[in-house]
């Protein structure tokens, strides 16, 4: 299988490149299925269901999310009724909506896709190590499912890394998000799993993490807000990663960076 | 100028890697000076008088630190003394050691080499951006320096961002270490400084960042330590950040990262 | 000299507490100086400068405030403008306000009162052991000054206590604020500076430190928000410090808690 | 039922000085039952089993811990072996030891006793909420058992009252340790649970929070470590926990600090 996933995205700017830019991905790159962090784009803070059905719609199969899934009241519905939109995994029990499911691909495949949240310089949640292991205890890779995704949401490379071997074997992929830069570690690990510790942002990257840089750095420098954060405009990078998978054993291929706009240097699988 | 910088060394297997390659990197990318941060360098825990000199043996300018320099306490001597070696710009007053320096390039050239540390996630130095401006209003890029290198060691990306923008036309390039993963956001800022997140380290990338992958998972499954940890002794990749200079404005004409190494996608600049 | 000190105002029944029992208090005690920290006078974010007025009227002699001074942005005028009232003093350079001043008190005596805020767990402001010690170089308590209280607004116990023993002998008082729990361990130090880690809040102790319970309690179990905090609303129980210093050095000759209210055990010196 | 709590054992000063304290304390106060938090008992890191025995031979009937109760290996054992040692109840499923039992008390009587661990600036364990009410949705307070005493071992007063009101009607008694310093706001709760914040340490409090106070200092300004951390050795103060429980609902009837020592303001209960 042939898959994507796509960064957080960032604002209007981030998931406007995002949605321009998958139906030619998914040609170009004869994509199985697509995955995209949604966490940031109404404006930096969380999804509105409307915007969920545009990215849907312009060619994701499942929005995945992390501490700013919940932002947006309004999306507490469709979190908990929606099943292509996913949120942590490690959440409390009895958190509205689910953070992993089984979805059908082409050629009668099933995917796994699971959204796990960091807990080092995060909030405390539930251990994302043991939950997820508690779900692939019930299903085996190249087994039960054909593909694994896990978008793991966090903050520290240190934890992030050890995820990805943790999981090294049982997953197709491990990607990190949250950090809204891509990281330039794309390998696969030596038990077959896929791995890169940040997709990094689809957003503009003439910015403070996607936000207009002028009250990041005010911040830092005076200590005091003077304004709210809002997502910087301009043009955005679409940024994520790209995994071939065995079809036998469900384990990676290849897998590397997708990089698509103006300000970091372009990057495009060739098939 | 053609300047290089390398990213944590981690220990043993990081620090040889980056000796290896020292002389053929300068030679190949026809460098006017080498920076190379050593915070890791023994051990995964600071650095020693003796590894430090081998590296600059090596063909390193200039050793840079982060949190980690003063943790062999031998070496404090040799911060405070030699002035190839510096420590992060904000730590108190009073502390041995200096955080900037200007070297002799070749050709006449002035090159001015600064080491900060951020705060987010991170001990509560002095502010980096304050210390960092004090210093660039006595000075200034392409008059009495013909480039500025910044070294700034810290963990949430925001901070570093921050900081390229803050330094934004001040000074050559503004480079991250610290996560010990590299970034794949090498960009040059609308002020023509070349900024990249993080360098990366130079290490083992088959690892938790850079120790040995065992006890780290150990801990964020069981929440208490077994045993030390050990940097991982895996062939080490070597990751860095290319830049050039303009001779006339000192600003960055290119920057590009550095990757030699078994793990991670390859990159070396075409001159 | 004879100094009252009251810890956080919580709140309209926090500040209303306090008002209420400043005048009797300044009588039963003989007070000389009244200082207050109003730093969650509204509504548990900052202050507004009608607020401040009320609390000034009411006996106050010099506001102090925390981490939430800033958050009403119309009482940065009052903060920059009027000189009994004080932010942390370890704001960086620039900030509107001040963080120390010198008062007149009866008798013609002279007081000093600083206010500054600790960095463990919170914002990495200056470093406020540095800046307190940068004032203290300039008036010595006994001869400058007749008497000299830091209100310390610190998360961690341990800094706070660090502070009081790297001020011992050189001011008066050092009290704790931030925690919004009075602290059972008023002493004089070594040196003659009496000490209590955290003086409590003005406030209802039927909550979570003053906000009304339901919404921290909801945090702490699903992680996500369900609406703002808001102050609880009982009878507030009014939290502070007494300190009598020696006219001659400025040192403390006794310190003991000052409760009054209904949740906790009513403590009044004796005078 | 009475019951006496003490609060972290600092050193050898402060566990000599509780051993010394607890035989008379037992008779003066007529306890039924002694707990006793040791995580701090061998020079500030951990206890040993042989320091263990020796506070139980001294009149303790339970010990509990916190997040330095596996700091020495050798205790290890013990804390899997002796049921009298309690470590938090929110480690992760397959830690050694146990976070809560039940013990026989004198006349007939059962006490059940959970010690559980903040995440607030801590380590990310179990959620203490969730795993505590797990628990308690076991045993009935005044019918499965007479008394139930919570240790909740936490850094921020908003998560300890939080946990104070989440347990309130529940439980006899939360009592918080972990931040060395007793709090002045013993109060029994709306549904009747005693409740104080912390319960201080016993140790020395001439100290930077039972720690001779150079090397803190010294931290706090320089931001090196000069020296390891070591117990000040001053005379220690008692510091504890007195509660009464309603033999038929197991309820509090009262509630009232312990301290006996050189620095603090002592207090004693009266029957
Ligand atoms: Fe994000
Ligand atoms: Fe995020
Ligand atoms: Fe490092
Ligand atoms: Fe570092
Ligand atoms: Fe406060
Ligand atoms: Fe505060
Ligand atoms: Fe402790
Ligand atoms: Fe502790």
């Amino acid at each position: 299988m042939r898959l994507l996933f796509l960064g957080d995205l960032m604002g209007r700017t981030g998931r406007t490149a995002a949605a321009d830019a998958l139906p030619a991905l998914r040609e170009k790159l004869k994509l199985d299925f697509v995955v995209v962090n949604a966490e940031n784009a109404a404006s930096g803070f969380g999804t509105t269901s409307k915007i969920a059905s545009q990215v849907i719609q312009a060619g994701a199969d499942v929005l995945t999310g992390g501490n700013h899934t919940f932002d947006q009241k309004e999306f507490m519905t469709a979190v908990d009724t929606d099943d292509r939109i996913l949120r942590p995994i490690n959440y409390p029990e009895g958190t509205p909506g689910r953070g992993w499911n089984i979805y059908n691909a082409p050629r009668g495949k099933k995917i796994m896709i699971i959204n796990a949240m960091g807990r080092v310089f995060m909030n405390p949640m539930e251990c994302p190590f043991r939950t997820i292991d508690a779900v692939l205890k019930k299903y085996r890779l190249g087994a039960t499912v054909d593909a694994i995704l896990v978008d793991f949401h966090g903050e520290a490379t240190s934890e992030k890394m050890a995820m990805g071997h943790y999981l090294d074997g049982r997953v197709s992929l491990v990607v990190g998000t949250h950090s809204h830069v891509p990281t330039a570690d794309c390998q696969i690990l030596d038990g077959g799993t896929a791995y890169q510790t940040d997709a990094g942002m689809c957003g503009d990257y003439n910015s403070v993490i996607g936000m207009d840089k002028t009250e990041p750095i005010n911040r830092f420098l005076t200590k005091m807000n003077k304004e709210r954060y809002s997502p910087a405009e301009g043009e955005a990078t679409v940024c994520g990663t790209f995994v071939e998978t065995d079809d036998r054993t469900g384990l990676a291929k290849r897998v590397e960076p997708v990089r698509m706009g103006p300000r970091l240097a372009e990057h495009m699988p060739e098939l």
